[in-house]
């Protein structure tokens, strides 16, 4: 039986350490430091655990996984910075320190941020030049590269922009939460599955799990933004209703909203059952992800 | 013998087709428009040609390079789109039309090029899905990223956007050159070439020619930009001097900047010598990339 706490604790750790490493050890100085500014800044980590712990419920050993997981943290973290910018969600503050550009200044915030993606890509070249995992290498990039682009957390930014302030609907929402949020977390998953040859069966199960956890993962976001302080968010509290953001409290409620996310939760479980293999990990793991405070 | 005008001409009404072609049929249209727009401007799709040129040159017959032929137009794509933002070049024209944040706003435009960046490693990964072509495609993706990343094309702007203002050097220009115009059309004829399956000594007389023609193109455009006007630029001219970038005829003199291009352009024809297939369609590039007047 695998303790959940403990195996994200480890994992961190792991992660934490394999991203700086993993940073440029060349080139101008004043981009990396950007880099590692919003790198070091902390967060979950959730999206690196994913891909680890997709592969570990799979039974893989391979410890080259790192590389993929480590550009999906950059991925996810080149997001944030270009979110961030004053063209953007014009936040100062992200995971409690001040945001990319207000330190680095507008230009490098960007470059920052178009360097952490092309890394990104870079990391899965890496993994696929070792012992012939070309055709993996592909697949994943093709993941990662959907739940990047136009038709997932791309897509999703735009259209988040253009929301704002109009009218919002339940299905805007549902849609802005499952390109901007949803895809990159659902990526992670199959990117692990693929990693750890999956059959398509467990393939099957994995895809039912990463697209339910998405969405529950954001209105949990959501609410957390929707009741909670700067201080324990790390980032400005109510920053989506003083946005006239779409979310899913404002919509729906509080109490209506936590119930989505518990039934999409238990969706989530359900799929896990039809795994030939112990998936307490996997659940686990939806369960921190679905019972946090922040 | 390959009549290169004819040549180029044909190819670039081929690429012209397949760029647009690969932009995203779903998503929010707002940033596909803008990725059109800054794609559709035109441009001398340099970049593609040199990808074909170099498979070309060595017999390939395998049409699926032109995946990464679009990769490398997207890429550079994204940069111009990147480069000509308030917060770096503050460009309002590119290839004779408004850039693209002052069509659709600086939101769109950071978007649509990380997502033509994004796209751009796509198409990588489709060409390395047909065939089993994976193990090359893992390497053409090695050197598009480290191309495009922080040693490449993002670290050259850094070192560009620094130098601005300060001292220039015949050393930083000579860097700034090599990293930001250098390195991605130095990656469009290895690309090329590892599609075509290049031995290693074919590789090792590319990587001379490509590291020679990619200085002195850069040398042209400073000229062109010292020398021209903005109609026969498409682009603001001697935007370079006015805001005291460092460029090579500032730098040398028109005279002696030209005479350097030219040694390069030489350096570049004689390593074709050492090729053990005919080169006249990379030599003929060679000159038109030299002996141009915009």
């Amino acid at each position: 039986m695998i303790e959940i706490g403990q195996y994200l604790e480890r994992k961190k750790v792991l992660i934490d350490r394999e991203l700086a490493e993993r940073l440029p050890q060349s080139g101008p100085t004043l981009v990396s430091d950007a880099m590692r500014h919003s790198l070091e800044a902390g967060g979950k980590r959730l999206r690196p655990i994913l891909v680890l712990a997709a592969a570990d419920t799979l039974g893989s050993e391979d410890s080259s996984i790192i590389e993929v997981a480590c550009a999906l943290e950059y991925v996810h973290t080149y997001s944030l910075i270009h979110d961030d910018l004053p063209a953007m969600d014009n936040s100062d503050l992200r995971r409690g320190k001040p945001s990319c550009h207000r330190v680095y200044g507008e230009a490098l915030a960007i470059l920052a941020g178009d360097a952490l993606l092309t890394l990104a890509f870079e990391l899965i070249a890496n993994y696929g030049r070792q012992g012939g995992k070309g055709t993996k290498a592909v697949k994943i990039m093709a993941e990662l590269a959907a739940a990047a682009g136009v038709t997932g957390m791309i897509g999703g930014q735009v259209l988040d922009l253009e929301a704002e302030g109009s009218d919002p609907t339940l299905e805007k929402v549902e849609n802005i939460a499952k390109m901007k949020t949803g895809a990159l977390l659902r990526a992670a998953i199959l990117c692990g599955a693929i990693a750890a040859d999956a059959s398509s069966e467990q393939m099957r199960a994995l895809n039912i799990y990463a697209s339910k956890i998405g969405p529950a993962f954001q209105i949990i976001d959501d609410l957390l933004d929707y009741e909670g302080t700067t201080e324990e968010l790390g980032k400005p509290a109510g920053a989506d209703q003083t946005r006239l953001k779409a979310t899913y409290p404002a919509l729906l409620g509080p109490e209506e909203a936590r119930r989505r996310a518990e039934i999409l939760y238990n969706d989530a479980l359900k799929a896990l059952e039809s795994l030939d293999c112990p998936a307490e990990l996997l659940s686990g793991l939806a369960e921190k992800m679905i019972y946090r405070t922040r």
